[in-house]
């Protein structure tokens, strides 16, 4: 049983080390057609690529979800096996496109460990880098994740708390290489809106809603070769039920927001997250976005716009209780950057 | 709320009208092998690039339907999403072949109004063409629909039934340039019949059944970004279940007549159809065809052949009961043109 | 009706014929997206092209499991379509890679029958080979199958039961060409164990479990375009269960032994196996291998190593009862021989 890994638990981390993620991944034009029968994502620059062609790119890129999804799936059997809870994410960047035919790898870098004050588990932070198979970095992000103690007796580890910003600022953000709206087609994308159609503090429910089976969201995150046995393994839990990715949930949110967003066209920046309640397979989903900055960008025609996405399973816009706590259908809490046009 | 699209009701519809339909998508090897996983598609031109190759074709290109559900799709949410019920079709062509990185986009023109005898609603019928990047229509069809008035008052328009073919005839048919059947290769095909051994009024029982599940018709639905909300949301109707995609009854039937029809190997024409009774999750779908015709065509080996294609939940090739109306287990009466060996 | 096949009976074979499978099949990137979404497949040189590089090939090959069941699911029409049980698998070889765009076709010679005592039923070994649009052998095994009779009255054949070896030699396998081993990544790999740290008998519990929905293996098996209506059809059996596909159990027990035989990269040699007791829906499939020999090759820095292979519906590794007879949770006892860093 020796040669299997049961994963890593909090007092096997050490604040500085980096850790190179096994098993590159090669994405293909089967990945993308996947990620359109699995989500109702209908963003016309990774569906098409004459849409893409007419913004200034060779082809059409990969949904940039879907690089997100696989650099983090090569993390979980290092980073969260045996984690408690995912807790959040920060200075999330996607630095360039990812095309069909691109290897994709991962390192993380332990940035911030914490023992809670139960003595059971600690807190880890990681700086996570994805890269194609050119060495350019495609992804960038930090999250942190509540990960057990093997041996609650084991010593803690000094508390180094990363410092981390609570928003990307504009400037921060990489338009990739060549992209152009200036020629926008808004009729090929669905939508008429543009930048400064949206004000800051708009709300837009995206009305349509998906019931999630237990097929889907296993074949979604075994694509991401996500290892997580409370996804797959009806055993792995008391309540016998599998847990659906977060990543699951952020991907059909943000695909249902293409009603109200069609020209939120690629995410740029992922500021923060919360997955704040479990999601299970029957439950609905359906999704609302708040507008929560504009910006322009130097790039030809792009404007970026700040998002906070909401997944629920309960129709309506509705976040928190009178006292401040999430509500009980409130799936999911992100705060993104997407460019757009200006 | 205000920038979500609601769709288009009734009397939003103008005779004349062109609506250009958003979001052209680049079909891939993805695409083809997800119609294979979903389906139980075997006819071998559409398995094979050898085979194709055999038939005088540069490569295997796609199913028929798949170019089908992809262009339905893109109308979807200009034409059908407040539909009662989707009608008819009539006088569809299949016009070229599409392959793997053709970027496929819809146009429709409304060609007929009626406003019903309720008030409450109106039928409008389209009809569609479907384009590939290069701007040469791949398919066209007409389509009516029964349509949601916004407004019960809103003044009818001038009613308008456009004059439609109740079959095309051998002659419309477009046989895809270079497509050579004089060097037919029966045994990997999978079965020997040829154009004469098939008989006006022949009934072929296929046989073989499917159980249908959520996850494949959701996928396959989402797969043509066909946004209906009844396929994918629980809560869209009264009853709470899920109605399946029309669409996806034709491709199950379609690929359950290979057991009998192998050789009746591209769609050329679609004559008429119409979703007798919902499908839903757990129904087993089998099907029959009825023999309505043979054609010879002037391409070389290459013969028509006009079939009635009927789905089923029941085995049987029952139909109708004794007042002419369809059986209660009955899906989908479609009727259509394919190329077979002559 | 009689244009649809029924399938083979026992009394439909002879001694010595030959068999051409219908419908060659192009597999392509879609497959092998597939693949990855409805097995945890994880092994690097099936999932990275960078990594197949290292190793010496121009780019990731098929899954050798892709391979197998593509050629297994052309020869069911002719020799499983009424077969009562699968019994057995030897002699297999995997003689070069499969690359997306290559077609496969399927052949199979009769080389054995034998009618049970019964005389309702007999058994049909086959040798079928798999080949490449070049006409090259990628696979080719034995597989022997019971049989229903057409008719109980019909004369049995002469016996002749083929002589089987009980498993291939080390130096019976194909080593892929190019394939060299020798600056083999076992970081990228996900593993640091070569073939020197494998002792015979040492059994390898592989930990992580997989909940099986009805939709994933039915797409799996209609991929391989199998059509055992066992498969797919709730009214096919008395219980009205559909009975998982034995090549989709294998292809999951492979993919979660990933976790302790992350380097066993490529499959080079199947010496037998057995589907001990049928998988359905809702099952929970997990396994654990033993290793039974190891070897060295030729081949630059790659050595063989023999594993059995057990799926289970129980956790724990145990196979048999008091009595020597299988355990009512083992699914699958498969016997194979894979390359892996010497």
């Amino acid at each position: 049983m020796s040669k299997t890994s049961p994963g890593r638990f909090f007092e096997d981390y050490r604040l500085g080390e980096v850790i190179d993620h096994a098993v590159p991944r090669t994405l293909t034009a089967g990945e993308r057609a996947l990620y359109h029968a699995l989500y109702p994502a209908r963003h016309a620059l990774h569906s098409s690529d004459t849409f893409a062609q007419g913004c200034g790119l060779p082809a059409s890129p990969f949904d940039d979800l879907i690089v997100f999804h696989t650099v983090f799936g090569k993390t979980v059997p290092d980073i969260s096996l045996n984690a408690v809870a995912n807790l959040g994410y920060a200075e999330g960047r996607w630095l360039a496109p990812v095309w069909p035919g691109d290897t994709l790898s991962a390192r993380s870098e332990v940035i911030g460990l914490k023992q809670t004050s139960s003595g059971q588990t600690g807190i880890v932070w990681v700086r996570t880098t994805g890269r194609s198979q050119h060495g350019a970095p495609v992804l960038d992000y930090v999250r942190w994740v509540m990960v057990r103690k093997r041996d609650a007796a084991a010593a803690a580890p000094d508390t180094h708390v990363p410092d981390l910003r609570a928003a990307l600022d504009p400037g921060d953000l990489t338009v990739p290489e060549g992209l152009d709206f200036t020629r926008y087609d808004f009729a090929a994308s669905g939508e008429r809106y543009a930048l400064g159609d949206y004000t800051k503090g708009e709300i837009i429910d995206h009305v349509d809603a998906v019931t999630v089976e237990e097929a889907e969201h296993m074949m979604a995150t075994r694509l991401w070769q996500n290892t997580a046995k409370v996804h797959f393994d009806t055993r792995a839990r008391p309540d016998g039920r599998r847990l659906i990715y977060g990543g699951h949930v952020i991907s059909l949110a943000r695909a249902l927001s293409f009603n109200g967003l069609a020209n939120a066209q690629m995410l740029a920046g992922l500021n923060a997250g919360s997955h704040v309640n479990p999601c299970h397979a029957s439950d609905t989903v359906t999704a609302w976005s708040e507008v929560l900055d504009t910006a322009p960008t130097d790039a030809p025609g792009i404007g970026a716009i700040r998002l906070r996405l909401v997944a629920s399973t309960e129709p309506g816009t509705d976040l928190r209780d009178a006292d401040g706590r999430y509500l009980g259908h409130v799936l999911l809490d992100l705060d993104y950057w997407a460019l757009c046009p200006a």
